[in-house]
């Protein structure tokens, strides 16, 4: 079959900082995805466009024509509206957990299709993974069954979702090409339009333990992913929001279920609360239910009714003992004062360590690895007081976890106060 | 065996603009040598590397970490002194074929290593090949006896040399990256220091036929390799030439050695003999010859002699007739007046087209095929003489071979002059 361009010719556009036409780039992402064109190809391709970066129609045919490479979903046979939720991933974000249970408490069906963790970040399967019994691979049917049951579904992405983001991001990784802006916005929307949701939360970090570090780049991504939302008819908005220290009390796989629970029961970290409310109301509030509650259905237990048969529904015990690991360790407070900064990479760097995360796609998760925090920034310590306790099955460990938190705590002078406030920063909804 | 970096991190340098280090280049060129970096990092690399530039160290650690990636030559043992030419390619250049021979008359050396064409610039090999016999492969046993005896060899370059930039010159081909200095210098470079010539002179083209199509690319590229080679103890030199017009009249495999044959008999075209004198005395100046006279021995058949001998000892018959193409066809001029321009790229593509280049490595070309001028630039013409001959043995490649020719002349009323001149434009030594 002869081919409509010369892979070497669409390069050397981007490359000469030219617009890609619509059929360049509806060839290129169709003939890579077909293997014509070469990984070497792409990879060039890419550091092109990191460099020289895409137009916002650039960046739409781009996300259109990887929606293109595969099926899209569908849930218009389902008697309510879909409402999902995106984050760009952090240190000890487990907001999906009960945030898809608590909106689906009014109504609204939530198809969070999710990820495993690589890199200091956690990934939702893997922690749900920590539940006995519980299944992260449904087919289509079995979730849209969930769907209409439920209400609220967390599961796997099949392989035929936007096949050639698969292809791409995994390239991306090993080709210093990950941090474009055009290069995520495009991969995140893409299976999040092809997943046929009608209306869509972005949560985009920005901090330390965050891809994006600057407030400014933050607010790039999160104006490129609502415009690419909106322009394809689904109700789009963003919160961009506090990663400079973790969310909550805990990172690591059955430590953040176990405060995800306590958070459904009514309970939890206050930031935890509040994000996950504030998603929860921009989620609501896109797919028509502007005067739902959702803080009077963490408080009264129906959001943890949903959550029981989410997780039942998927194979789960909601009431099975979670897996705690084998040893701890505790880091202790250096001084007197008030803990002014905890840092998130750091806190990140060191649950993966301990073996929370994965360093590799085909590495295994300790379920019950990971970091508890007894202090959060602006609480007052004084020294030699318990700061954190490090959990993991392999003690050989510690070592390499205590290296990373090495700087990740800085205490002042008592009346001190943190840089760090209120963890909702801005709101982006469509221009 | 544990790597001293990670890919990754030496890309992600590069991207965002840091100076490679020596250890870091030292890594990257033998660990993609090993294949322990994949064709699409290096891919990525590159193109970070034309986007953003290497430094002068920078583009000396590389070259050195290319030519430690294989063997180097020796021509110590030699009693006479060595010296080689390098062209960055163009249409109807042929000056290698009377330039080895006439250098060598002067006692001088001429270790020719030399490629096959891509594209629509010709190959040494590919023009030498069309002599009965004539063999391009050599071991460097009997390079050496052939440089003690003859005093001039032209033959391929053995894999054994800068295997780095063998593996690396056919990544960047297929992904756009080919157009940088800092790589064409390294991989110039790397070849030519490794070959171990103690004088050199570039030939650095410039013109639609060339790489560098402006005059301030073509000194960039010639001062990165003087330095280089300086740098790394060879008596370098550059001139910048013109690449506007195809050299001489012919451009195509048999047809060039014919007119190369003139060229040792004495005549040829002007161009092509002030070119080869002009790079001789360059090599013979560098090889501490400053008094040969080149131009008399092109007239008194001493440069021939040489010829004869270095064709006849790689198996080759200098009186055998050349091959002809089977099928002819001419080009005439539409109109009265002065020929001002005549394009060396589009003569070079139609000369491809006719089977002259190769669009793959894998391809053959036909020994007979390809263009001969009937005027240059400067001449006055009449509507209807015949201004090209086009040689093929496959004449459906004729229209194609045309339609490339469509814009190749430029015929102004008569008293214009053409907008090229000399064809040495420029010379650059060591700073």
């Amino acid at each position: 079959m002869s081919e409509a361009f010369d892979a070497v010719d669409v390069i050397r556009a981007k490359r000469d900082q030219q617009v890609l036409t619509d059929a360049q780039i509806d060839w290129v992402i169709d003939a890579y995805t077909r293997g014509v064109v070469a990984e070497e190809q792409m990879a060039a391709l890419n550091m092109a466009i990191l460099l020289n970066g895409m137009t916002r129609p650039e960046i739409a045919r781009w996300t259109a024509a990887m929606i293109a490479s595969g099926e899209r979903m569908d849930f218009s046979t389902l008697a309510r509206p879909t409402a999902d939720k995106h984050s760009t991933g952090g240190v000890g974000d487990k907001i999906t957990l009960p945030l898809a249970p608590l909106v689906a408490v009014f109504g609204v069906a939530v198809p969070q299709l999710s990820g495993r963790g690589l890199g200091h970040t956690g990934g939702t399967l893997d922690k749900l993974e920590s539940i006995p019994g519980w299944r992260a691979a449904l087919t289509n049917a079995e979730m849209l069954a969930q769907l209409d049951d439920v209400g609220a579904v967390i599961c796997q992405a099949g392989s035929g979702l936007a096949p050639a983001d698969r292809k791409l991001y995994a390239l991306r990784d090993v080709t210093g090409t990950v941090e474009s802006i055009p290069l995520i916005a495009s991969s995140i929307m893409s299976k999040k339009i092809a997943e046929g949701t009608g209306a869509l939360v972005l949560d985009v970090k920005v901090g330390s333990g965050a891809f994006m570090k600057s407030l400014e780049d933050a607010r790039e991504l999160a104006r490129t992913m609502v415009d690419l939302g909106t322009d394809a008819g689904v109700r789009t908005s963003a919160l961009l929001t506090d990663m400079s220290t973790p969310l909550g009390l805990t990172a690591g796989n059955a430590l953040e279920v176990r405060e995800s629970v306590e958070v459904l029961a009514g309970g939890g970290p206050a930031d935890v609360v509040d994000l996950t409310v504030a998603l929860a109301r921009e989620m609501l509030d896109a797919a028509g239910r502007p005067d739902a509650d959702p803080a009077a259905a963490l408080a009264d237990g129906r959001a943890m009714d949903v959550w029981r048969a989410m997780i039942a529904a998927q194979g789960g015990d909601p009431d099975a003992p979670l897996p705690t690991a084998k040893h701890t360790e505790q880091v202790l407070a250096p001084a007197d004062g008030v803990l002014v900064a905890l840092d998130a990479l750091a806190v990140g760097i060191a649950a993966w360590r301990l073996g929370a995360g994965r360093a590799r796609r085909e590495d295994t998760v300790q379920a019950g690895a990971g970091i508890e925090l007894h202090a959060k920034p602006g609480a007052p310590v004084r020294a030699g007081q318990v700061l954190m306790t490090l959990h993991t099955d392999t003690p050989d460990r510690f070592d390499r976890a205590a290296e990373a938190l090495t700087d990740a705590v800085t205490i002042a002078p008592a009346g001190s106060r943190p840089a760090t406030g209120a963890v909702v920063l801005e709101r982006v909804d469509a221009a």
